[in-house]
């Protein structure tokens, strides 16, 4: 028998649901939560609640969005001829991070993936050829992983994007910064050889 | 401006608040409630409303409880007549963690602090010498923290039981199970030194 209360035993589990999180972390939350103010309890079960009912794909781009728009594709200053394809909403986040982007994205909702049963009519990929001929898109970015999935996803919509005479490119991949030749997996330095530049 | 929608920025602070959680953290807990089902998210904001509603002080020993008894006060099984009284509720579950205990609890709610204004009046302490009292108690054992509010605590108890004539004990302090004695603190080896038995 279990020595907590029911209800907090059932608040662990939820929580012990969450990625990284143990049961013995769970139970740290918990405790903390117990110690908290009732008004910061009430403010997480209200976001939380708000994940369902007020967050929606945007109508452009279909990253997270509030509104119609995500506030990416609503802000004016975003360059809305240059689009990025990433493959989810983390994605974009990742990329935002960099503040090295100042065009848009769109959000594929997952990469190319037989083993999952994820073909092209599952990705919001029609979605991006109507954009990109609708919108005078000039460049388009393919940053999906360079992973299997990620790399056929990226020739996928290449070959698909090929006949509309834009320009596409695709993310470098080579030595991540700050990394150790030594301790760098052959696959990566093979394609940072084979990427190379004039110095 | 953040690329993030409203609602998402707002839960992402609320789970930053959670013990160990940052930013990046909080994002990699969003993302994953919105890739799960909807009935989990509903499931832990149920198990959060309770949290309000359906957990309070267990009416003999003020361990969380979602009946007037909490589940250790509740067991015929446990030994009533051995009180082992900690600081708070969390501390419980470390001591039956370790399946060596067969008495209840007292949950004191706190230790003695002058710095943080805590006095015998804002701890559970007069409901202790009136459950010795009442419940015909054998021993208690003072298993508060082995640090300068646990042992000052430790002592006023110790002194308030002494009248009643019952066996009144404190958990050993000593090396830790596991540790080098190179690097264990002054302290912990001269108390260990102190409290060393007979081999």
């Amino acid at each position: 028998m279990s020595p907590l209360a029911a209800p907090l035993e059932r608040l662990i589990g939820e929580l012990a649901k969450l990625p990284g999180v143990g049961r013995k972390t769970a139970q740290r939350f918990v405790f903390h939560l117990l110690k908290g103010s009732p008004s910061d309890l009430d403010a997480l079960v209200a976001a939380l609640r708000d994940l369902h009912d007020r967050v929606r794909a945007c109508s452009v781009c279909f990253n997270l969005a509030e509104e119609e728009l995500c506030p990416i594709c609503a802000d004016p200053r975003r360059e809305k001829t240059i689009v990025c394809v990433v493959e989810d909403a983390a994605n974009v986040l990742a990329m935002e991070r960099t503040n090295a982007f100042r065009g848009v994205y769109h959000v594929l909702g997952g990469a190319l993936s037989p083993l999952r049963d994820l073909g092209p009519d599952d990705l919001k990929i029609r979605e991006l050829i109507l954009r990109v001929e609708r919108d005078g898109v000039r460049e388009v970015i393919l940053a999906t992983s360079p992973n299997v999935e990620g790399e056929a996803t990226a020739v996928y919509l290449a070959r698909l994007l090929k006949p509309l005479n834009i320009s596409t490119t695709r993310l470098a991949v080579g030595l991540p910064a700050g990394a150790d030749l030594e301790f760098t997996d052959d696959v990566t330095i093979q394609r940072a050889l084979e990427n190379r530049r004039d110095y």
